[in-house]
């Protein structure tokens, strides 16, 4: 029997029961809304982790790359929307083959992407639907205006290959309940419906509901981390997932250093407070700063006498970004907690390992 | 015969002129200061690579992490230092096992990592060489007087299995003149002789000369990249390493997106100007932000009725930390430019694939 405090480190580890929690609450949550879910899998990059949350109630996934559609479609998933501008030959053969196999839901914002992937669907005898993706701020994709999306929209219900589904954002706005309407009239007058509307983001999923989404993707929530609890959507004990890592040096005063850096858990989402990460077991102690290979703790709020870790001990750290962490790790053990949980959340040696599960679709990057 | 313009995106491409240019350059100014090198292979992770380095004079090659020397002493290299405390039962049974086919050299910090890697090693019978960190100001590792340096210093000398080699440091720092006078004058007062002192940091060598280091370490100088270029130890010319990605939105006026962002490239080193990607193809253009899989350009500077990049097209970026970005790629395409390169950078379509490398130290965390 393995326990947590076994592994070498660094290790990415998984407490089961709070992920199960997340998968079930947050289905709750949509259920109650009365919004499809769609989760977003680059979270956690698992398929067993996918499977878990479609019996949870999800009707399909959402894959950021071609790489990651083509690992859950093997893994026996069905329903997979591709929320990013797919562009260039290699991709639109991959795209047709996946088609071939399972229901495919691309979202675009241009009439270049638009009408390639027409053509290769066309031409291989395939289907995909096509949503229009609209830019709620964040200026890195999607369509401006209402009138932009009225002209896609036109041209994709004009081309064979593909069929008009509706539109799609990130993350989801309270402006974006504005554009629907005013998207709905203007397509109206062209016999045109929008059938699905999708938004996203974790913690946006009430906002989705008054924008008129008629589906929610999200993906952090499976596993939360600093940033979405900084946001103020998840408690510290929804936190799922963290890095179990082993101090190796306490040579510079007010500091101790562990064998995780940025390599680790990447610079994602730095913060100027210099938090970024929390120490499991030394709550007051947080991740100050990382090299590739060292994550430098910072003491200062360690009381005078108060324990501090020693060369050799194991801590877990929850970074910031769950998504990021996850990409730079070829195995993630997921563990149970036998017993009770200790209040300062220690290690307690009663972390069992259940699982060990390689994630396939890291480093999917095309 | 493939080219660069023909390669699905993103992919991470290597100029294998520059990169064999950035190889002989260092060597040469090693050669000059008398200074043996010692690359570190994080930046490329390919043990080809390593080979170049060491076929043009390297005497061996650093490592950070175990798993990265397990890679290179599979594929013919025998002279590994590992700068970096290892810690941890798992870890001394895989540096015993490499002992016994490499030469192999670990520095440390403090006493507990130095006994348990003595007992270890003369438990199996087998030698290896420690050198003693001294911190230089970054404050994540290193002991922090001549005082510390000596008591530990007595301690391995005193410990079968170790031997005493000397001091490593990163990066060399002018102040490491002084503490290793200090260090030797102490040290010789026990009749121990510092025979090795390894310096460290790309663009640090002179300064590592300066303070009486015999060896150096320089990492990024092979592939180059744009902090190494800000500090000003290299010319944008010399960055070998580049993304080659395609733009697929243009939708969001004053930007272009490209289909690679912190996943293909990591948030290392972030610019509070939002400089954080050059783009050979466009100078005046900039990758300002990144989410996981987007890549925001900056065309700010663009003049009015100068082209832009259009979706479908591909460009080349170079990125803020080499290191980190070979860290999220599993392939790198080397290539050299047949004929003249073009004055502003711009793909000619003459660039031609010559090798196609795996990473296998890549993701090597442990």
């Amino acid at each position: 029997m393995q326990r947590v405090a076994d592994l070498d480190t660094p290790s990415m580890v998984v407490d089961l029961d709070r992920l199960e929690g997340n998968i079930a609450r947050l289905q709750a949550s949509l259920d109650s809304l009365g919004l499809a879910n769609r989760p977003h899998i680059k979270t956690h990059k698992i398929p067993a982790i996918g499977h878990m949350q479609v019996a949870a109630g999800a009707v399909g996934i959402t894959c950021q790359k071609l790489g990651e559609a083509e690992i859950f479609a093997d893994a026996g998933f069905h329903d997979i929307l591709i929320p990013y501008n797919l562009v260039g030959a290699p991709k639109m053969e991959r795209l047709v083959r996946l088609a071939r196999r399972v229901k495919m839901t691309v979202a675009i914002d241009g009439g270049v992407a638009a009408q390639a992937i027409a053509a290769a669907c066309d031409a291989a005898g395939v289907e995909v639907t096509l949503l229009i993706e609209i830019d709620t701020g964040m200026h890195r994709a999607g369509v401006q205006t209402p009138g932009e999306a009225q002209s896609l929209a036109r041209q994709i219900a004009d081309s064979p290959g593909v069929r008009f589904g509706g539109l799609m954002c990130f993350p989801t706005k309270p402006a974006m309940g504005d554009f629907r309407s005013e998207a709905t009239d203007l397509l109206a007058r062209d016999g045109i419906a929008i059938d699905q509307f999708s938004g996203g983001g974790t913690g946006s999923h009430a906002v989705s509901k008054a924008a008129g989404c008629t589906e929610h993707r999200s993906g952090t929530y499976a596993y939360n981390d600093l940033s979405v609890w900084r946001a103020g959507n998840c408690e510290l004990d929804h936190c799922a997932m963290s890095v179990l890592v082993t101090v190796v040096s306490t040579s510079c005063p007010g500091f101790s250093t562990v064998d995780g850096g940025s390599k680790t858990f990447t610079n994602d989402a730095l913060q100027a407070s210099g938090m970024n990460g929390h120490v499991r077991e030394y709550p007051e102690i947080y991740l100050e700063k990382m090299s590739e290979e060292h994550g430098v703790l910072n003491l200062s709020r360690v009381a005078e006498g108060a324990p501090r870790p020693r060369v050799g001990e194991k801590v877990r750290v929850v970074p910031n970004h769950a998504c990021g962490t996850t990409n730079l790790h070829d195995v993630v053990y997921g563990y149970r907690v036998r017993g009770a949980r200790p209040a300062d959340g220690s290690l307690t040696g009663d972390e069992i390992i259940e699982v060990e599960w390689p994630v396939p679709a890291r480093g999917k990057i095309r």
